[in-house]
């Protein structure tokens, strides 16, 4: 696994990201993607979805305010990026709150083949069959470490997950890495884990190693989360924080991650 | 009414604030309600509307970009709002402006128990059925004092009404409290109302007094709004005051408030 | 042509601008219009998009993330802004990458008078008919100057072309201007193009003179650009970047423009 190579390739590469994500996040979706050297788009017309994703070199799928008329566009996406073989990053916001999404992303997970799925530990849960006491679309409790968690999900979902939170965790059914970067204030914003999952996405589409890949683009938020709180001052809240935290993703490279990563 | 210990107690509580909202600002509504302690949750299928509102502490909904089938969530939303007896915050966005929003405002008003209504005089206005001079969705004039409209709307409606203004007004129909706190510059920026919309309902999430709930939600605003302000130098333009703003957003406190608030 | 005194005139009028854009930047799109002096308006049901765009000074229509239902309120307002006279921004997103783009867009310059196309060289090329390279919504190349192809855009489709690029040109078919300021970080940055077709709109409705129009906003852009970069200091990246350019933008007054702008 070479991380560090992939903030200068994905750079080089530039690739395509194709998103079918949430209204709430879209636009630091982009912004992030454009920030680590990717190419966003965002079409979601059942159109062009298909024709879009062959285009793309990487497909964000999030749940965040789905819809009939968005879930079937993701499942034209996804066969499409399926057909062509790149790698699809599934976000499963929200999944476990309500039957609807808990039922669509098992649905999904059906129709579509994800290699990533990026979520917190909650939503994972429900998403392996767990059950989970939500509230909305962030964190609840799960009654499962969080490395356990993501390593059985990886198993039974045949992709690599990646769990966000105090320790990030990514594992491919076998291996497991735990991130110990991170900031408390990543949950003070939101669409973190939205951007995240771009983060992913584009570095996959710049290689083969997508587990690689899941690694760099979960370290680099939490890398980037830790290093914008450290650069506020004292009257400074959390919309300097939000901008500092752009300012660190556009910044990384191979070095600065090879310095402050804490993998474990 | 007491305002000031809602600061502490929204962030203990953390209520769960589902809006149902415009494209414009839904992600600067996310993000002040996390700023002042509240969680977001932005969920507008027609089919897991009511299971989030079901959820949630409180509920929003904005007109800003209705369509039919946000029109038709919001209905479902708002009347699983009702049942539990959460308070319903209703941004009229942009009513008095062309046909369609004002009827289906009023038709909203006879379908859903509305708690709060927030919105600037010309909306406010056409909601009880003056007629308005709008343009588009900023405020127009209108023929009567913001006081009295603050009073007369909400004996009409019978809600709380908060009326955003030079003065901000907010009325149960029995009492009336002015806010002097604000700077123009909050009429420069996009989505200072809807957000106000989401502190008001963050606030009205975790008490049962939902008009301190709206004076504390529409000050905050205010008093944020001119603390930014204070905060820029020279060469600072709408950008940087965006970012102050939500920065006081995210630091304002109970001690911060009581200091600053004039309230008349 | 008196692009100056466009910016006092923007500011006094308060043109109501409505767009049907798309939801990754229909915030920034907000947010430039009122930095500018304009009042935005972003309603897109097809039951009240002729009403706002008969209230409106200018339109802006925007294919960043069109579906059926957007396309069919596009017509709508299109042709309720040319029966009012007042002017057509067409901004051509990702047109050239998919069928659905290119069809639906010269589908509606059928239907619609344009009054200013603005786009990449790619996307314009495109809507005249050349045969491109696009990827997703990003420029891609085309065998022909960009000082030719706005002329020759603009003579064959009737309006007003504007081209972003290294060096921006503006043309009405028989003459053509061209912008040398900008900065290689405007590209960074998503919706720095759809936002020059605010800027533009706002201008164009405060004015008769559209082609003035057109150089104020796109030289306002690229402008506004080359100053934000130099209020960079060491550590700043693409979040700060994008703070300075609104503030920029909502600093820029004739006397900096005339100062600063490099006109061709």
């Amino acid at each position: 696994m070479n991380c560090k190579d992939l903030f200068a390739r994905v750079k080089e590469m530039q690739p395509l990201v194709h998103h079918l994500t949430n209204n709430v996040t879209i636009n630091d979706c982009a912004n992030v993607t454009l920030a680590i050297g990717g190419s966003p788009v965002m079409a979601t017309s059942i159109e062009e979805v298909a024709d879009m994703a062959q285009l793309a070199q990487a497909l964000v799928i999030n749940f965040g305010t789905i819809d009939d008329a968005m879930y079937e566009a993701m499942i034209v996406a996804g066969q499409a990026a399926n057909q062509k073989g790149i790698p699809v990053v599934f976000d499963p916001v929200g999944v476990g709150a309500t039957p609807f999404r808990t039922n669509r992303a098992k649905d999904y997970l059906g129709k579509v083949k994800i290699s990533v799925v990026r979520g917190n530990a909650s939503e994972v849960f429900a998403l392996i069959g767990g059950e989970v006491q939500t509230r909305g679309v962030d964190a609840g409790d799960v009654a499962i470490s969080k490395k356990e968690l993501a390593v059985k999900a990886a198993q039974q979902l045949n992709t690599i997950t990646v769990i966000s939170g105090e320790v990030d965790y990514v594992s491919n059914g076998t291996e497991v890495v735990g991130i110990e970067n991170g900031d408390i204030w990543l949950t003070r914003i939101t669409g973190t884990g939205c951007t995240t999952a771009s983060l992913i996405a584009a570095f996959a589409g710049s290689t083969d190693d997508w587990f690689a890949a899941s690694v760099a683009g979960m370290s680099t938020m939490s890398l980037a989360g830790e290093r914008a709180k450290k650069r506020l001052s004292e009257n400074d809240g959390i919309g300097t924080y939000r901008l500092k935290l752009m300012d660190e993703i556009s910044l990384m490279n191979g070095d600065i991650w090879e310095e402050g990563v804490r993998l474990i």
